[in-house]
């Protein structure tokens, strides 16, 4: 067996009941993340968060301190031109966006780049799967629902009734952690029925 | 169409004959770069590099300038947990890391990391295509090898022959750009051929 980066981390951790409420202190991308770990670790899938992209203005090289590292003194935030998450899942390659709202709709032009939505539009035409992952946290909801789907509701407010419909409820209470791949197991069976 | 945000940027840039020298100014990563935004634009694939990891200690808002932009003003350089890039092309994920050496072999031990050779491995595993893009500069010849193949050489000093003979050389005079992805569709046809 290979030795995974995050192996560690994931074994220290509590793997907490999502709706047990033992899992104050961690936000949506924590839970996300620790997902992934989970996978990364038992060797399910390998999805990673993309680093915030920066632009980097003005680096220090500290080669003379005992750090004998260099310092970036001066950067800022990048535009993303893509999404947050990718990876590969059953040899298939996935790509997705996560947001959390604590409004009772889901607007999609306040939490949705055109770049990134023409970016995930991209990826299924390339054969690969994306989707977004929507914490409706007065719902205390989390659905992932297809980029394409998504973009079939006419209105820029989205109701969670929309998504109840046309996305797939992740946060099922017999998960230990956040199973956000159990909505791609139900797409692909979906597929294989025809 | 959809329009995808590097379009322009490539419609713009004087594709380069790679051996005929008028390349000069670009490095490798412009090289891979100019590769990905016509894949890109052309729909032929989407693969991106991963912005490189920054661990940020302070930031200063600087809503009160004229920037109205947030401004990082402590951050190390983050540990990469993977590759450069990865991206999807017909159908299949993609992943590599790009090096270049000017020596006569190409030291693994100093150009790769093991959480990296981890990380392409545990791709190869879930069905991926994993590679590395090395540039011989000394020889000015580009080959990309699987990374299997790659490990299959025992010494820590790879050979040009061992490239020549494992690898796949990527720097044709009849491309108008490091079209890598002929390694791909290399590997796939050998593939289908058993």
């Amino acid at each position: 067996m290979y030795n995974y980066p995050n192996q560690k981390k994931v074994q220290n951790q509590e793997i907490v009941d999502l709706n047990n409420g033992k899992a104050r202190g961690m936000n949506f991308e924590d839970f996300i993340s620790q997902a992934n770990s989970y996978y990364n670790a038992h060797n399910i899938a390998n999805i990673h968060k993309k680093p915030t992209p920066i632009k980097i203005i003005k680096v220090v090289n500290y080669k003379e301190t005992i750090y004998n590292k260099s310092k970036i003194t001066e950067a800022v935030f990048d535009k993303k031109s893509t999404t947050d998450y990718n990876g590969i899942y059953k040899g298939y390659y996935i790509d997705f966006e996560a947001k959390e709202t604590i409004n009772k709709t889901f607007n999609i032009k306040s939490n949705l780049h055109k770049h990134q939505i023409d970016h995930l539009l991209s990826i299924k035409s390339h054969g690969g799967i994306a989707f977004i992952l929507i914490s409706m946290k007065y719902y205390n909801k989390i659905y992932a629902i297809d980029i394409k789907k998504l973009l079939k509701h006419q209105k820029v407010l989205v109701t969670i009734e929309f998504l109840k419909e046309q996305g797939y409820e992740v946060n099922q209470t017999n998960s230990l952690y956040l199973d956000y791949l159990k909505y791609v197991d139900d797409l692909l069976e979906r597929k294989s029925n025809g």
